[in-house]
């Protein structure tokens, strides 16, 4: 019995599917973070090798471990990248193993399955931002993903963010009055803006915290309040931008180029998707992501 | 002999004028900053401490410290401004102390003599922004300042981050390509955008650092970019809007109504300070403001 195992090591879970052949799952498991820039190599490898102790007692003496692929977030130095590959190599001697980042395992747990040599286009708005693709060549290229200070344009963060500033500006009296004030202090509990200042500058709120209000400018815009739509609107933009630069860069010509949407801000039903939509060239197919996870596995199958 | 002292206490730094009653200037030190949430209280009274013993070496001994007024960055609530005013009074018998925030006196330091009731504006632009109102009623209010994530617009800062954030677009494909990403890359030393993320995502790196690339904006705006004239023009209408919101917050119903620019960001020559102009009604009287110390010792001057 030949067994794959697929791997999605981000900053803040690591999911692990062990499945054979023929596609029974023997292990589906969640795990600490393992990004290299949030935890170092040692964190990591220690994280790692209590997790492939784990998975060895889901897989049966007699079965062969052919291959794993690893998908990591912080993976983005290709001496990294070798360096984690033989790291794992030396754990599962006579594997296949590749190491690749994580938008790459996004990218194929989306990708149909007729996907010309895997080419096409992730696009990931979580916490952060970024889009990915991957052309008929094999040519790779990367958009935005600067981070929360210099980029991230219509991320969660990003959304969340400026949802709090809009009830900052309309408290001032520079944009007009929005629902978003009574659900912004309403979900920190508080009463006036001014008590947001210390909540968002505080070492104890993170940005994820902060970019589930994006659900509030979503919630808000569904309402009919104008100032939340707008920030939709212009997030809807900015991802798009992502897309359309990558389509350019990348020089996409397939008639039918798949872009996946991954990450939390594309959950069912979100308005996002269709104001996105709306701003893309025909030729794009937007599809929904399955978990990175599968990517990983995809890749473990095909030994690459 | 009366002796009058005006503190401007900032987050870098303090700057202390001792003066005759008749103008003769006694001392004029620079020191460490005094923002109680910066350096903590223990902090602050430690350091006006050794400030306090240097004014007193400047002092001849027979004369008569008359009146103190100190601004201060960090001192919003009243019970702190309060607990100051004490404290700086114990160290000061017999003398008249005030304490007030330092918006208060960067507007008395720019105020025509003639202002009525000291009635007037400030607007502040330096690694920050925000704009303070007073009006002949005594009514203050305030309108941006909300720090570097949720306000500061058209600070130094957020000019700095926007230009670093435009070169990072013009590398994306996302927006055109600017004279911005010469002159950032150079101003740090470094030959590739990418190379730009360590840099502001760095400790080592102050907001400050990141303010002062504004005039890498003004420079490149000067020699015809679109792009950095386009920040330019946002970063003057969002210093703009914090004005006329509070005009209107404020009611100003004067013919005139001064408004001071104080910090760095308008200093002499700025192309913003026209920017602004054309911003704004024609009640506005834009006035350059004296280094804020100059309001202080006014206020003590006038024992208030």
């Amino acid at each position: 019995m030949r067994i794959l195992i697929g791997i999605d090591g981000g900053g803040t879970k690591t999911r692990t599917l062990a499945v054979t052949q023929d596609g029974t799952i023997l292990a589906d498991l969640t795990t600490a973070g393992s990004n290299i820039n949030h935890h170092g190599w040692a964190g990591v490898e220690e994280s790692l090798f209590a997790l492939f102790e784990q998975v060895r007692t889901h897989v049966p003496s007699y079965a062969n471990v052919a291959s794993l692929c690893l998908g990591f977030a912080g993976i983005d130095r290709e001496p990294d990248r070798v360096r984690m590959e033989q790291w794992t190599a030396a754990q599962w001697p006579g594997a296949q193993v590749s190491v690749v980042h994580d938008a790459r395992i996004a990218l194929e747990a989306g990708l149909p399955p007729d996907a010309q040599n895997r080419a096409g286009i992730v696009l990931i708005a979580g916490t952060g931002s970024v889009a990915y693709g991957r052309n008929a060549a094999g040519l790779e290229a990367r958009v935005g993903g600067w981070g929360y200070l210099l980029g991230d344009e219509g991320s969660g963060y990003d959304l969340g963010r400026r949802a709090i500033t809009a009830v900052l500006r309309a408290y001032d009296g520079r944009d007009p009055q929005t629902l978003l004030s009574t659900l912004v202090l309403s979900a920190y509990g508080v009463q006036e803006p001014t008590e947001l200042l210390p909540i968002v500058y505080g070492e104890s709120t993170s940005r994820g915290q902060v970019a589930k209000l994006a659900r509030l400018v979503i919630e808000a815009a569904a309402a009919g309040d104008s100032v939340a739509q707008g920030l939709l609107d212009s997030g809807a933009g900015e991802l798009a931008a992502l897309v359309v630069a990558l389509l350019k860069k990348m020089n996409f010509t397939a008639r039918h180029v798949p872009v996946v949407l991954a990450g939390g801000l594309f959950s069912t039903g979100s308005p996002l998707i269709e104001l996105l939509a709306s701003r893309l060239p025909d030729s794009v197919e937007l599809r929904p992501g399955q978990p990175p996870v599968f990517g990983a596995l995809r890749l473990a199958r095909e030994g690459r």
